[in-house]
């Protein structure tokens, strides 16, 4: 292999596919990068065996070859290049080093053979649509944050996608949950989409492909099995595996008859509950107490060691006052994801889920969140 | 005590002094800050018991008063308070409570009694003098870095301190060394330091006192004794233990006969060192090899897991070539304390310690750097 090419160019593809690399892992290859050259570009892989990126950089190739090197040292040593500078990369005849040279720098990096390199097949997928930028990073960062992190119950450690029909028509919907809190985003559902399995993309994928999105116009081609979802997005492709598992049925949570409703400043809701908590203890599990009366919120909270903290605020609500008290971060994490000036509240009692929407209803995002004993 | 002032002032002090608690204390009295309401001023006080930082912030003082209140936890409060909101503090008839109000915030902290809080009594100072913001600070940024972590030798984990005379007057001294390099700065030594006894100013002191350092104009006043010192600067008081022992005679191992000058572009050699250095292994102590010949250094790395690097950079330099080995991180330390464009180079040979200079005499700091077998 002997390939020349702009240290910008291999810097932005080695910055995509080396991320998915783990620091630390029991193959050595999986360290590795894959690199082949051909036909005016030069192609680069990495994979941690559930999700693996390629994507290419054009290249004026010498001599047509295939290697591996570790990933993140070559990343290291690309991005410490200058910048503009031109990269020439040259394997030896036995194809066990790989040379770097670039102006007055010249590095020498041991190469594993390619063959051993891992292929994620990607198998046969029944289902290809594409789905704008904007809208799906709408998606992944509405319910995101809900993702679970226990591993026991695997099933909750992706997002949920599926279809279905409503009123609007077919859509396509995102859930996340941990059983403290669940949020739900949905969008009209791409041509193509009607009728996909209903997969759960795990944790690292979303965040990947997250990092991955460009402007809200972009095109994502998003190609799926049942067992495996491929993004094309920027010359860009990511292939992951999907969870294997059942998602449990999230509608039979979302309460129905919460009629009680607030309209608080979604602001000033968040800047208060930050202040208030701070007096919180982590061991409680830093609860936040909403006390409700007509017209007026009362936040609270009461850590034994450390003293109270409370603060007033201003809402619209008209109906018999009651309390209430949340998690303070997972309220956080939801008003962070509530974009209207004010917040909706949907509340049945004391000790029951409560719905949190945006004022706009355009938004099509719910949250529920458990209530805490206070 | 009762007392109504500017959040901006109370957060900027806190600011100053809560720094210095240690977020976990055998002695709950340490976590607290004490605060002492009297005469148009509420004055600040934190400690770790080696060092005691006291700031008086101005206030509407309704009722003088003393207490003591967590000192992270008010901090985090008032930090989150409104940007120019005004601040009310009031404690109960009991002192058991201390009431925080602004706005539509209420906080209520546990007061502990102020009479058990630590006073780092200062003792009787037999030295004081002026020092610019600006000296100080380049006494302190040109040696930090080389201040021992090892515990063993506790007297080489500070900064030492002491005024001699050399061809130029009076000068005063800092220096530091952990036994692999050394740093060694100075400056005219103000009016009132003649005499003064040689000390050793803990890292945690000479940290702190940085981050308060302002303008290079600012005058910091100076008291000490041999067995603490106090800097007033800005109206912040820092008073600290100093560390007893003996510094060892840092004069012995500054070599007198290096000859061979070595003169190299000190932004060069500084990316250049950073990239090979990329091959390193940690474990190896990221030795780089420095090869010198005539006109030419050749900066080379070797990692037997990784592979090979190797840079070319153009230097003054006229003698016979040799070759000598370095800590990566410890030659990049030293660079980036050299401020000229040219950094100099006084060798011996590969197996003594060298010498690293500013090409900028004016700039009155000296290096040493000891050699690794590569």
């Amino acid at each position: 292999m002997k390939v020349t090419l702009e240290r910008n160019h291999l810097l932005k593809s080695l910055g995509h596919v080396h991320r998915v690399v783990e620091r630390r892992t029991t193959y050595p290859i999986l360290s590795n990068v894959l690199i082949n050259a051909h036909d005016g570009q030069l192609e680069l892989r990495a994979t941690d065996l559930d999700i693996e990126i390629t994507e290419s950089v054009p290249a004026m190739v010498g001599v047509a070859g295939t290697t591996t090197v570790p990933a993140h040292t070559l990343y290291e040593i690309v991005r410490k290049l200058s910048d503009g500078a031109e990269v020439n990369l040259e394997t030896d005849g036995t194809n066990e080093q790989m040379t770097i040279t670039s102006g007055r720098s010249n590095f020498n990096l041991t190469c594993l053979a390619p063959d051993g390199f891992p292929d994620l097949k990607s198998g046969d997928f029944s289902h290809k649509f594409t789905l704008k930028a904007g809208a799906l990073k709408n998606l992944i960062d509405c319910t995101q944050f809900a993702i679970s992190t226990e591993e026991t119950r695997y099933y909750l450690n992706g997002i949920f996608f599926h279809t279905m029909s409503d009123d609007s028509g077919v859509i396509l919907r995102a859930v996340a949950t941990d059983g403290h809190r669940l949020a739900r985003a949905e969008t009209a559902a791409p041509q193509g989409s009607e009728g996909m399995p209903s997969i759960i993309v795990p944790r690292k994928t979303v965040a990947e492909v997250q990092k991955l999105l460009g402007d809200d116009d972009q095109d994502v081609v998003i190609e799926l099995s049942d067992s495996k979802i491929r993004f094309e997005l920027g010359g860009v492709v990511l292939l992951s595996k999907l969870i294997e598992g059942t998602y449990p049925n999230y509608e039979g949570v979302i309460p129905k008859d919460n009629d009680k409703r607030l309209a608080v400043d979604r602001n000033a809701l968040k800047q208060a509950v930050d202040r208030v908590s701070t007096i919180a203890s982590d061991r409680g599990g830093k609860a936040v107490k909403l006390g409700l009366s007509e017209g007026l919120l009362e936040l609270s909270v009461t850590n034994p060691d450390h003293g109270t903290a409370r603060e007033e605020l201003p809402i619209e609500f008209e109906h018999e006052g009651f309390e209430i008290g949340f998690n303070a971060r997972y309220l956080l994490d939801i008003i962070e994801q509530v974009h209207s000036e004010q917040a909706i509240f949907m509340f049945s009692d004391s000790g029951s889920p409560t719905i949190v929407l945006s004022e706009d209803e355009s938004d099509r995002a719910l949250y529920i969140l458990m209530p805490m004993r206070v």
